[in-house]
């Protein structure tokens, strides 16, 4: 058994509670030396598209071995399945309710059946602690894959929202609001429409061009820039661009060009 | 000396002040490699029931050698005693003022006089600094319990909520409300009045019978649940039976049973 | 290369979104050993002076050996340099914008210039992940320091509010407000007027004397006590002295000696 870790955590449960605390203590009892990272415990109650959107984020940035244990789950102690999913090195350890759905390439997928690695009674309510921590720590350990139960052959994948090219405009959304009001869209840099002179409408606001920074806008006013996950962000200097342009997740961000004006 | 540990963290500091952080640098400076996890910093200031509580639903679910170092500490600087308590194979540091109340069965008890072991000079508002993180890092390095201080034989408990039968009911209360809403109480189901027709009242709602699974209940409507720490929950399927309730702790819980009706 | 260790992180990243957990998972794909420690991350966003300060809180009590890694950043992706500070055998990974101006003394300071030591491609928004974490996890590896770029002669210092001796009185100023709401001045003991009756002014209220715990207040009441930072903070005894003085940040707090009245 070749051991693996960190194990990254991504919940809804809060930091308020004794959840988190919870999991890690069960962690720890089967493997001690367990290496344990917060990815975040913030996720909005029973919000499974932001998790899939964070776990986008952060897996990428974790070492081959890192396992995920990822609960936003309000489905437990129904029928929807606890899933282990192999990809690119790393598995991900989740309830199969399309929290994994922007795992990809997948090579290896599990549904979770084998009771022995449970904490027993499993409870009602709490399987991050009863099943999810304790299979993520048993497979940090070095179990193989195969020993949580059989494999599967697909997963729950959320319909989540894409950019789409309409005329000479591309229709994207805001998908995510960060701690600094910053608004992360669905847009690529490779989705916008070729020209050197691209527009974005957001709200009631139009923005020209794409900044280099967030210093280069004029206080107060919003800018375009690449976000550090590579898709565009719509900000404002020293400011909060929720705020400024009083829009929620889910807002239409449209991209265009500008005609040159005829002289 | 046997290291210890991990050392886990419960406290009313936040996460927003270095205070947890500056905990964690001085028991890397005693013991350089101790694994340390947070149960939470969000207990309500000073509010040493709820974290008596949180203790309660956290500890059976860490390793045999775990010190819990919990700092809720309103009475910091006065002649409130600090103190060392084992408990089935597990260490508690604490201020004497009930945060222990429902640590149980109690083997040892030591009141923490050993001078040598704070950090000098002792503050007079940061004892979680000073004197508890310390100890409890020594305590990690594998000192015996002996070395903190002379013994005691008893320590301060809370007079905490408890059902009480009366009549054919029993009257109980909501002890604690998670980040979910979803409303703890003090009601066990060996507590509950023995029928097969049970009906909980609270707030202004009735709720008919124990579900199995939040998503039993129809869609905003509160629901009976056994949780996960052994007790009663009122839940609202999607949602916060805190905020449909319209309820806080120590509301009144009602749990009785409903009488067959005649035809 | 001797090892180095703990990373200490302050940043202003919340814990909402994962930027925190990528720097993590980004320290850990370089050494997957390290040990890391969580400051604070709620620091208001953009706010360097409320860093600064929590640096200086936190960074005597951490061992030698520690690497902070220090990220409010309103000016990423512009020509502030990032750099890295030795004092007293810990070092300071950071943004030059005066976030480690109450490191002292300084023994060596760089400039990061060493591409090889980045993340590729470095984004323009996110240097935390891309520049300040490798960085600090190759010196956790134990690279020399002059192996992340030319030393420098200066660091960028902030003009931070300092106590004043006007007559026979000391002006100072509430300079940070903890969770519990205790207003944290610049006033240090020396700083105040030699006399067995000292009087603070803050808001409207005027407090007598130096408290030595927070329970000689009356409750409701504010007093002054000698802070764990070893500044004077104003209190109120099982409450909020925020809310009870209805004061905030860059409040003015005046020290002066009460005459002894004439018969």
């Amino acid at each position: 058994m070749r051991k693996r870790g960190p194990i990254a955590l991504l919940t809804d449960f809060g930091t308020r509670d004794p959840f988190v605390g919870v999991m890690k203590g069960v962690i720890l009892s089967i493997q001690p030396s367990c290496q344990m990272v917060d990815i975040t415990h913030q996720i909005p109650p029973q919000d499974i598209q932001e998790a899939a959107f964070a776990l986008r984020s952060a897996r990428g940035y974790f070492p081959r071995g890192t396992i995920f244990l990822c609960v936003v789950d309000p489905g437990v102690g129904t029928t929807r399945r606890p899933i282990v999913v192999e990809s690119g090195g790393q598995l991900f350890v989740a309830p199969d309710n399309g929290l994994l759905s922007l795992v990809e390439p997948i090579r290896k997928m599990a549904r979770i059946e084998n009771k022995q690695l449970f904490l027993r009674p499993v409870s009602r309510t709490f399987h991050g602690r009863d099943i999810f921590a304790p299979v993520a720590a048993h497979l940090a350990r070095g179990i193989a894959l195969g020993r949580v139960g059989p494999s599967i052959r697909r997963i729950r994948r959320l319909d989540l929202p894409t950019a789409i090219r309409k005329g000479g405009q591309v229709l994207g959304e805001v998908i995510r609001i960060d701690r600094f009001g910053n608004l992360i869209t669905n847009l690529r840099p490779g989705d916008l429409p070729a020209s050197s002179r691209q527009v974005f409408r957001v709200g009631r606001k139009t923005i020209r061009g794409i900044s280099r920074s967030y210093e280069e806008g004029a206080s107060g006013e919003p800018l375009a820039i690449l976000g550090s996950e590579g898709f565009i962000e719509i900000a404002v200097r020293d400011g909060s661009a929720m705020n400024a342009l009083r829009v929620r997740r889910g807002a239409r961000v449209t991209a265009g060009s500008e005609e040159p004006k005829k002289k």
